[in-house]
């Protein structure tokens, strides 16, 4: 075992657009641990949208990251020593260690993963991202067979994974994305009906050509044009899940919302959602996802970033559209996948 | 009976606030009746903030109304003549004559009403206005005990009604209006908890300073400035019922809407309701409604104008905020309350 842990220290808040000088690499020594304590080895780290929001001095739904301490996030970590009778060095858990490649966590802050699946999927697609999409689709969006869902951020690690749930549903499934590439790949590999390239089309034409019976579902992950072009075309009774809003988390200034007329005239239901309201439909999620990768009815893309110190580019990169599939930074070799994984 | 039968006619389509000239009075012979249709003396008719959007070329939740028929819009009316066996002449009935002396309807499209209380009630507090504020507050808004739920355009035909439903269900109830004056009627005569005069109040600190406790429940009549500012100081799972949009109805481009961050991280749930997708609650709604008219628990005020001519100045004067309570348009003598009511 090394002798210092690595940590990506959060360093200062952003103003827009975050950058690497936000972040700090440093070395400390390596954290012991106490009674009721794991010490985990970092394998996997989540960079995902929502983080963002917790480099605001702000409350948003959970507390701003602390300046000086590792950057917050969810991580999978083998477990190297223990000091709590429910864990076990060589045994697989999901916690909020942050950005470092060593953390000494509360046994309680931790959940077991029993690896059926690779370790990093339960960051994505049996991880959070997964878990949003099924409460997104199933119980806000009330899918209905032959009704038409559209998903934005749709090569994303949350978009990719509602867009298939809602064609198990019976939906026709329309994606946005940002590039020729990712909508090719949301078509062809993930089967939807139809993605619409937002930076090359005109949202308004694209949409009614991709959605002929309207909107009844519209899964949100990026607020701003996409969302007022949406609301254009919503159907009566149509069901949005407010889940993300990528396209203003890096405003500087108050960013105007949507008209709402459309809601008012459709009385269409927008709501607001966050995954950790929603832990009471982990048990379903895992049960109906793992049988749909199983069964092939859920594909799903990986993009791995290796190295600790490339997590700051890794996040950054998001706001640039960067990924494709769910992306994760490789901390430490798989030990179940090799050294490479 | 006259042998005239005065009508206002929808003469031109407006841009922006209505004026008199999109109307035009004209003196037409009187309708006859077939079988199956019964002949309506109109004795109030009801002006509403929604029927601008009727007013517009294109489809709104309804068809737009038509140039150079009488204006749309529901009335109370005596039956003078009946070819239909489930009317008598004497029988009131409610139903959408549109904005004339005389009306041959079909027996279908009439609903009897049963006069347990002031018959221009059913135009109001008993009627849509009622029916629209039962279901915001209950169904859409879900009060408990405790909660804090604004009500914008407080002392209109749904608002005041809306609050002090919410005021039964165990809510602090906190009003909004456009004038001293109103605001004095919504607290003192309503028993609002706190109103606050949009017009004159820096509505960030008015809000605060009403709303110690945070919003639970918001009913939105007006959208524009008013909703941008209730959404900063949403709780947690608030519940906003989408009613009307009065500060946009005569809006001659587009307006922009609220920016919906707050949306996301409170998980707050928007509903757009149209009242004619709730018609499975009017027996409730006139259950509970009437007993607690009959308790004092909810009171109302009517703004009644007298005289069809003067339909067109009482419906734009809705959008000048003239009205307290709800306002009809007395048309003929109420036979219930003597010559003048």
């Amino acid at each position: 075992m090394s002798h210092t842990n690595t940590q990506v220290l959060f360093h200062s808040r952003p103003a827009g657009m975050p950058k690497e000088d936000n972040f700090e690499i440093v070395e400390r020594s390596m954290p012991s641990i106490g009674a009721g304590e794991v010490l985990c080895r970092v394998l996997y780290l989540s960079v995902d949208p929502y983080m963002r929001g917790r480099m605001n001095p702000g409350k948003s739904y959970a507390a701003p990251a602390k300046l000086g301490e590792p950057m917050v996030g969810q991580t999978v970590s083998e477990v190297v020593e223990s000091k709590d009778s429910h864990f076990r060095p060589g045994d697989f858990v999901l916690g909020f260690t942050g950005w470092q490649a060593y953390a000494a966590m509360p046994a309680k802050d931790l959940r077991k993963v029993d690896p059926v699946a690779p370790l990093s999927y339960y960051l994505g697609v049996l991880g959070m991202p997964g878990l949003t999409a099924y409460v997104g689709v199933i119980d806000i969006g009330q899918p209905k067979e032959g009704e038409t869902a559209v998903v934005s951020a749709a090569a994303g690690a949350v978009g990719s994974i509602a867009g298939q749930i809602a064609k198990i549903k019976g939906c026709r499934a329309v994606g946005t994305a940002g590039s020729d590439e990712k909508c090719a790949w949301v078509t062809g590999e993930l089967g939807f009906d139809a993605c619409i390239n937002y930076k090359t089309a005109n949202l308004d034409d694209a949409l009614k050509a991709a959605c002929p019976d309207g909107i009844d579902i519209y899964v949100d992950m990026v607020g701003g044009a996409m969302l007022e072009a949406v609301l254009r075309q919503i159907n009566v009774h149509a069901r949005i899940p407010l889940i993300g809003m990528i396209s203003q988390y890096n405003a500087t200034s108050p960013v105007p919302g949507p008209n709402l007329g459309p809601l008012l005239v459709n009385r269409a239901t927008v709501r607001g959602m966050v995954v950790i309201d929603h832990q009471d439909r982990y048990g379903d999620f895992i049960r109906d996802v793992s049988a749909w990768l199983r069964e092939g009815a859920i594909r799903c893309r990986e993009d791995v970033v290796q190295g600790l110190e490339n997590a700051p580019g890794a996040f950054i990169g998001l706001f640039r559209g960067e990924n494709v599939g769910k992306r994760v930074v490789q901390v430490a070799p798989d030990p179940r996948r090799g050294a490479q994984r």
